[in-house]
Order: structure tokens, then C-alpha cells, then sequence
């Protein structure tokens, strides 16, 4: 289909997509040097800060979850590209003196590109004593089985860890307490995505995936990447059960357990699309014993103008919901009193 | 294309989508009989109630918005088609008694189907001696002049007007009151939209609009009527200056004057794209001398997979900002405190 989007000289995307994020959110965060995404909020108390990195062209997130009570710094790289590991120095630098000795938090997806700057940076950030934890998101189950766990893409779990981890440090808790809290989350959480149609990148115009016309993708990653469940289109309900069983399967997720149920549409969907999705995984697993605690049906982490979803499920306790339910103030994810 | 959507039987698709809203948030709204969506904060005090009318398929509009501190009910209809007036009257009964006196204010959007509905809907209250007043928004500047206003079409303005009247009505203000403070928000609120690519009806497969591979037409209706618009694509930045200072003339915007800016994506649209056009919009009315005091860029009132947006602009006294201000906690806008 080619590149039909509202965009300027491509080569500034990512510039004025986050002018645009800041002159829209004033009161939640502001645009620092070097393109850092800050929240007003930096700097309140002492505290753990928690900082995330990645590439642009996924919005809102993740600079579009910067602000109080979440992302305290967002390290933009380029359109689907991961920023240099001078710049994540930078923001660990400044969350670190923010932080007034609490320390940070750093929160990495499991992606090539991402994981080979944030190696890098947490080398550099140990040289320089900074006091810092790297935690990395890779809750793919399409790519990999859970006993291969390293080899798992991070795709939308990253935010709600995020959200659930900056509770903890308002809450007042150590780097070492905080990183349990995010941990404990990271391993009881999955997710597993479907696209109907691909998309283009906007800047090279380059087609990211193609699927034909009566196809869709189950395990599609958040570039493109196959997942290798291409089949013919199936309904909402077909599809969104074989997804929240794989799920199930994948979490050994039992009778009783409490859950956080997520439906990220990827671009192109349409509302009327993930609601109806969400009932069915709902439906799903009420009859499996479960009780949903914790849920959002929105565009979160999207990959342009892909058509599809992803399915997230997380084991929730009393202390997580506790945290995914304390207020936070960002431009895409807010919770109130 | 063709459909190529995740549902099921399309005559399930409202059936199914409010199910799915319902129980991704049990805190905020119910389904009531006859499919109103319900606030859990209906009847809360003696106060004004705010109720609206709309076909689904425009997702997260106008059912997504139901909660405290915006709509108190809405009465959806089939995908883009008004509900009947006998659904209504019921929403007005059940929202004149949880009023306990104080009163209904009925949104309703110009056009012909909702119009036709909410014209019947108020003869059957005045017979029934029910407490309603009627507001209709009709803010789209591209189908008729500003003195013809009758003929102008409503898009995304009935949300912020609604959020702006349940403040006004949470405040204690009566229902002249909350009217007043609704027309005042209506009479200086103007819409322009736009779109790259049209969409297709979930039910029928019909396309509702067709657009050229390198066109785009400024002015296209909520359900593909045409705008006149039509022209090669242009970049963001020049199609949102067009769009700004339609706007700024329509309104006769001076110079000092205080503003609301939202940029509301039609479906497809990519965060990025919107946040890009937002920046343009801001500098352009900067440059005008206006200050924008409020702000929202997202996927509020949709038309399915249709790529575009609408640039929305209203001028915004101290009582206004107040209003827009105050808390409010639905599935798709949340202000906190």
C-alpha cells in the first residue's frame, strides 16, 4: 500500500512527534535536551525513578506513560531504532541524582537493538557508580518456549510492569524491593499477539509484514517478525480462545487465580474490535475459574497501522493490585483516587 | 479490502462491544436493560443528569465516555444507526428520577437519524411531564456557513461539551444553568476533518468511502459524506495549517484568546501522525497569539479503520477550564484530581 500518512521530512518523525507529546501534556512532563522525555514529577521525594528506553513509531508508548506515578524518564530512539547508550547514561544520570540515593530502576524490552544499548549503559552506569537495576520485559510466548525464557520478545507487559514498579517506589520501597515487586510480576506475566493486516515503515516506506487477504498471524511480533501461526481469518471468538488458552497453558495459570486481562490494539484496530475481544478472553477465563481484577482495553504499544491485538494476561496478588491501582497522571494511562 | 475485522455474527457486534466495555470496567458503568450503559455514579446526589444517543461502530464514542464525572447514560444504537425513541424515553425516565428533581440534559449530535430520534424522544417527555432539555452539537465547519448552523453536522465537540456540562451539573448548577454553560461551550466550539482513507461498514462490507491512492479530502463526515475537500495529499504540516486557520476563521478567533485543541484520531490514524499534527495546530495558534489551555490528542469518536483526524478548536473562559478540569473517571477519559 505505500506510505499514505500525515507526516512531514520523515527524517523528523520522532522530533516533532515528542514536541507534540509535551506541548499536549504540560503538567505531565516536558521535553528535556537530547530528546528525553521527563516527568513533572522528577525529583519530588526521595525515591527509586524508574527510566525505560526504546524506539519511537510504537506510540503512545512508551514516552506516551511518562509522568507522575509512572515513567519518570523515557529515552526516545529513532523510529523503531534504539537510542545510543550516551543518552541512557544521561537519563540514568539524572534519575539517579532525582532519586536522592534511592536509585533506578531500568526498564528494558527484550529486543536486540535495546538489549545491546542497555548492556552497554548499565556497564558504563557501573563504572561510574551509579546505583542502578536493570529488569528486562520478554513475555512473548510466540517465539520461544518459557523454559527459554532469554530468548522472549518484550512486547505491552513492559507498561503495566512499569506502572506497578513506580507504586512500589512512591510507596517508598528500596531498589532491591522494587525490583521484587517488578520481578514478581515479570514471570507471572504473558502475552501473545495476532495481526490481520502488517505495516509500513514511515520512514523508509519499507513494507513490515504482508499477510494475504483472507490471512491472519498469530505470534506476530512487534516488528513484523513471524510468530509462525499464519492461518486462514478466523472470528473474534475462535481467535481469542485459542489465544487465551495458549495463555493458560503457558502461565499454568489454575482455577482461582486472580488476573490482569489487557487488550492492546496494535494500530489499526478498531475500539469496536478489542472490546469485543476482550469480553470473549473474559468469558474465557471466568470459565476457567479465574477472576479478572485488573483490565484495559486501549491502544498502547502499536506497531503503526497494523491491524491486530495483543492478549496479555498477568497473575495479580493483593499487593500488585494494590500498586496497578494507585493513582498515577500520564498522557495515555491515568488513574485516579 | 473488504472486511477483515475480528468479530463474529455482525448483527452481535453492539451486543458484544458493550458487553466487552461493561466488564473491562465493572468501577465505572453497568449494562442496563435495552443496552443503556449506566454510570455507577447515577443517582448519586440531587444534580442535573447528563444522557446522549448515538450509534456504536464509533468506538470509544459515545459509550466509552459513560462514568462519573462525564455521562450519566447513553443510549446506543445499531453500528451507525440511531436507537429508537422508545430506549430513550427510558434512559430519560431512569435519568429524571435519579436526578431526584434537578433534571436531564439530552446531547444529542446533528444528524438526520439522531436528530429524528431526539425530536420524537422530546415530545414523549414534554407529554410526560419529564424535566429535559435538549442540546444539539453541530460543530462541523466544512458542510454549511456559520449562519446556516442548523445544517452542520456534529462531530467529536459532544464529548468535551458533555464532559464540561456533567461538571457544571456536579457542581450543583441547575438545568438552565448547566445549559447555559453547555450552549456557551457549543456556540464558540468548531470541528474540520480529514481523511486519507476511508472505511468500510462492519455489518455490510460496504465501503463508506472511497479516497485515490494519492488523495485526501478535508471535510469528510463521520459516515464518509463528503466534505468537497477533496485534493493530493499534502504533508502534515500543511494540511494541518489549512485545517488551523479554517478554524481560527470560522470562529473569529482573536488574538489573547484562551483555547482548547484536540486532536481526534478517526481509527486508523498512528499516535505518531496525530501528535505531529497536534505540535503544527499548537505553533499555528501560537503564532496567532493564542494560548492553548486544553488539551487532547487520541482516538475519541471514530469511524471503524478510517485513516485522518479532526482538529477541534473552542474557546475556553475560567468557568470553562474549571469544568474540563474537574475529576472525572470513564474507560476512555480519566482526570484526576
Amino acid at each position: 500500500m505505500g506510505m499514505k500518512k500525515f507526516i512531514n521530512d520523515p527524517k523528523d518523525l520522532t522530533k516533532e512527534l515528542l514536541e507534540g507529546l509535551a506541548l499536549s501534556n504540560p503538567s505531565r512532563l516536558t521535553l528535556a535536551e537530547n530528546k528525553l522525555v521527563v516527568s513533572t514529577n522528577l525529583g519530588d521525594k526521595k525515591r527509586v525513578h524508574i527510566v525505560s528506553l526504546g524506539g519511537t513509531g510504537h506510540e503512545p508508548a512508551i514516552s506516551g506513560f511518562v509522568g507522575p506515578g509512572l515513567l519518570d524518564i523515557s529515552v526516545p530512539g529513532d523510529i523503531f531504532a534504539a537510542p545510543g547508550p550516551p543518552v541512557c547514561i544521561e537519563a540514568l544520570k539524572m534519575a539517579n541524582e532525582a532519586s536522592q540515593g534511592a536509585g533506578v530502576l531500568f526498564v528494558v524490552l527484550n529486543h536486540a537493538g535495546d538489549m545491546m544499548t542497555a548492556n552497554m549503559t548499565m556497564e558504563m552506569a557501573e563504572d561510574m557508580g551509579l546505583n542502578v537495576k536493570k529488569i528486562v520485559t520478554q513475555e512473548d510466548i510466540s517465539n520461544a518456549p518459557r523454559d527459554n525464557w532469554d530468548d522472549r520478545r518484550g512486547l505491552v507487559g513492559c507498561v503495566p510492569l512499569s506502572k506497578i514498579a513506580a507504586a512500589a517506589a512512591l510507596d517508598g520501597k528500596s531498589l532491591d524491593e522494587v525490583y521484587d515487586v517488578a520481578m514478581k510480576f515479570n514471570k507471572d506475566m504473558a502475552t501473545l499477539a495476532v495481526a490481520l493486516r502488517g505495516a509500513t515503515h514511515p520512514q523508509t516506506g519499507d513494507v513490515i509484514s504482508v499477510l494475504g487477504e483472507d490471512e491472519m498471524e498469530i505470534g506476530m511480533g512487534q516488528h513484523g517478525e513471524g510468530g509462525g501461526g499464519r492461518s486462514k481469518v478466523k472470528t473474534a471468538d475462535e481467535t481469542t480462545e485459542i489465544m487465551t488458552n495458549a495463555l493458560i497453558k503457558d502461565l499454568s495459570i489454575k482455577s482461582g487465580e486472580k488476573l490482569m486481562l489487557i487488550i492492546n490494539g496494535s494500530g489499526a484496530t478498531t475500539g469496536m474490535e478489542m472490546l469485543i475481544c476482550f469480553r470473549k478472553a473474559y468469558k474465557v477465563l471466568e470459565a476457567h475459574g479465574n477472576e479478572v481484577v485488573a483490565s484495559w482495553v486501549d491502544e498502547i504499544l502499536t506497531v503503526q497501522e497494523t491491524a491486530g491485538f495483543q492478549l496479555f494476561i498477568a497473575k495479580m496478588d493483593e499487593e500488585l493490585l494494590n500498586y496497578w491501582n494507585a493513582p498515577c497522571d500520564t498522557p495515555y494511562l491515568r488513574v485516579t483516587k
